[in-house]
C-alpha cells in the first residue's frame, strides 16, 4: 500500500517535465503557512520563481521555519492582504496567484466575526480589485473550504450543494469564492475556487486545535496526552493529505481551462475516531476517549461530511493518491524532527 | 380593476384590529427611505413607537420629506449602520427591527465595491452582533434582493435557486443574508429575509436610476424626457408596488413564525416596455426608445425574472395586491404633488 501511493507521487514528479513552473512568477498569499509553504517547496523545485506573502499574525498558521531549508529561494515579503496599497504593488507581474491568505477557525470567527471578516471577506474583495486593476492577466486560485456546506444534506457533497454554513467563517468563505468567480464572468479575471476539505500534514501549526483538528490530534498524541473525540467519535471526515492538495494547486495553476468555477477537494473519509486510533497505531502508543459534546460545539457541529471530487478530477485530472498510513507516519517524522519549531 | 384591488387594500387595514403593533416598539433601519419610511408611516397608523435610523448618505434613498407630515410621530435618529457603538445602543429594547438600511445599486457597487463591502456586509454582521449582545429578544426582518440570484436558471424563480449574482451588490446581499439567518440558527436570534424583487412607488429617490430603474422612467416621463430601454425592452421583470412589500413586512414583524429562512417576494411580472408603456398611457404622454445595450451592462443583465412567491404566501398569507395601474397612478399623483422634493 505504501510502496504503490509512494510510486504514483514520484510519477506526478516525473510528469513535469512539461516545465509550465519554470521561471513562471507565482505569488503565495499565506504562503508561510501549512499549504502556501508546503506548495512554495513544491513550486521552487519546478524552477518556478516564488514569492510568499505573509502577515505571520500570531495564533494563524505563518511560520518562517516552513520554507526551511530552502528560505534562500523563495521571496518573503511580511504583509497584510488587508493592506490594500502593499497588495497592489504585489499582485504585479506575477502569472499566477494562490490566494491561500485566510483563517479557517469556526470557533474564532463566532468569537471575533468582524475580523474573520475583515480578512477572508473584505481582503479578498481588495486583493481582486488589485488584480483587476495592475495585474488583470494573472489566474488566481482560491482556496475556498467545504466549511461553506455547512451540515451535509446528502452524502458525497458535490458542488451544487447549498451552502447553508454553521458559522461565520463559512459564509465569508462563500463571499469571497463568489467575488473570485464574479470577477471571471464580469471581468474575465482567470480565477477559480477549490473547495478544500481537512487536510493535515508536515507545516502545518501545533499550538492550538483551531485551524484543524487533525495535526492537533497528531500533537496529542506526540505529547502522550489523552485524545478526546466528541459525540461518539464516528463523524467522517474527507481527509486530504498535504501533499495531494498541493498537487490539486499545483495542476489548477498550470492548466489552462476550468476559470469561473468551484471544484470540491477530498478523498480519504474517515471517522475521527479512526484516525486517532490510525495515529496511536503507527506512533506507537496514546489514549483516545470519547466524550459529550459541550454545547457550544454542537451548535456548529456540521455531522458527516464527504465530498465527490469528481469535477476536480474530470477537470484536471486529480486524485488523491496518499494513504493515510503514509500520511500519518510522513506528519509524525515532521514534527519528531522539527517539534522545537512548532510547539 | 381598480376598485377590487382597493377594496383589498382597505381590508388588509381592517384587518388589523389585532393591535399587534399598538405601543411596540419598532426600529427600522434604513428608516428614512424608500421602505423604510413608507413602513414607518404604517405602523405609527397602528400605533407604533416607531424609531428610524437613516445615514441620509447623499445619493442614497434617505429624505427627510418621506414621513412629511408625521415627523412629529416618528423618532428620527441620523446615525451610520457602520457605527457599531451607534447601533449597540440604538437596538436596545427594540420589539422588532426592520433592516432595511443598504444600496442597491448593481453600477455602484462595481465602481466603488468596498463602500458596498462596508455598508451591505461588514454593517449587517455588526448589527447582529449588536442585537445577539444587548437585544437578543428582538425579531429581524432583513430585506434580501433577487439580486442574490443572478441570471435566472429557470423560472420562477424558488427560494432554492442557485444564488450566483452578477455583481458584487448581489454577493454582499448573500452574505448578509446568511449572517442573520445562521444568527437564529447557531444562536436563536429571530431572524428572516425577505428576498425584494423591483419596487416602485412613492417615496423612492428620483434623483438617478442607479437604486431602482422603475421610478426613475416614471420621472422621465414626467419630464418629458425620452425613455431609453436597452436591448429590446422584453426583459421580463417582477414588480412590486410598495404598498405590498410594506405589507410583506408588516406580516412577517407580527408573526412568530418561519425565523430562520428566506422568503421571495414577487407578483406582477411585466416586460420593461409594457410597464414604460403603462406609465406614458397614465400620464398622458411620453417617448419610449429601444437602444442596444452598453457593453459594462449587458456583463449585468441578468435577462428575464419571475419569482415564486408561494412560500411567502405559505408561511405569512402574503399576496400583493396592488394592480399595475393603480400603483403607476399613485406614484405619479404623489410626485405631481411633491416633486420638489424629489427632483
Amino acid at each position: 500500500m505504501l510502496k504503490k501511493s509512494e510510486a504514483k507521487a514520484k510519477s506526478r514528479l516525473n510528469r513535469d517535465k512539461d516545465k509550465f513552473y519554470a521561471g513562471k512568477k507565482v505569488l503565495i498569499t499565506g504562503g508561510l503557512g501549512f499549504i502556501g509553504s508546503t506548495l512554495a517547496l513544491r513550486l521552487i523545485k519546478q524552477g518556478a520563481e516564488v514569492v510568499v506573502v505573509d502577515a505571520l499574525i500570531p495564533g494563524y498558521g505563518g511560520n518562517r521555519f516552513n520554507i526551511h531549508p530552502r528560505a534562500s529561494r523563495i521571496k518573503v515579503v511580511i504583509a497584510d492582504i488587508r493592506s490594500e496599497k502593499q497588495m497592489d504593488k504585489l499582485v504585479s507581474g506575477h502569472k499566477i496567484i494562490f490566494n491561500l491568505a485566510g483563517t479557517l477557525s469556526h470557533v474564532d470567527s463566532m468569537s471575533d466575526p468582524m475580523t474573520d471578516l475583515e480578512i477572508n471577506c473584505r481582503a479578498q474583495l481588495s486583493l481582486l480589485e488589485s488584480v483587476r486593476k495592475y495585474n488583470p492577466q494573472a489566474r488566481i486560485i482560491y482556496a475556498g473550504t467545504r466549511n461553506q456546506y455547512g451540515k451535509a444534506q446528502y452524502l458525497p457533497v458535490d458542488e451544487n450543494h447549498p451552502q447553508e454554513p454553521t458559522d461565520i467563517n463559512g459564509i465569508n468563505s462563500i463571499a469571497a469564492e463568489k467575488y473570485h468567480l464574479m470577477y471571471f464572468k464580469v471581468y474575465g479575471i482567470k480565477a477559480i475556487s477549490l473547495r478544500m476539505t481537512n487536510t493535515y500534514g508536515p507545516r502545518h501549526q501545533m499550538r492550538h486545535p483551531r485551524q484543524g483538528i487533525l495535526n492537533y490530534f497528531i500533537r496529542q498524541i506526540m505529547d502522550g496526552q489523552t485524545v478526546e473525540l466528541f459525540g461518539n467519535g464516528k463523524q467522517i471526515r474527507d481527509i486530504n493529505y498535504i501533499d495531494d492538495v498541493c498537487e490539486a494547486l499545483y495542476l489548477a495553476g498550470k492548466s489552462n481551462t476550468g476559470w469561473g468555477e468551484a471544484y470540491n477537494l477530498g478523498g480519504i473519509p474517515v471517522s475521527l475516531k479512526d484516525f486517532v486510533s490510525l495515529a496511536i497505531k503507527i506512533f506507537g502508543s496514546g489514549r483516545l476517549k470519547i466524550v459529550p459534546f459541550p454545547q457550544d460545539r454542537k451548535m456548529i457541529e456540521i455531522g458527516d461530511y464527504l465530498a465527490s471530487w469528481k469535477k476536480m478530477h474530470k477537470t484536471y485530472g486529480w486524485k488523491p493518491v496518499v494513504s493515510l498510513e503514509e500520511g500519518i507516519k510522513k506528519t509524525i517524522d515532521f514534527y519528531s524532527n522539527y517539534k522545537k519549531y512548532y510547539w
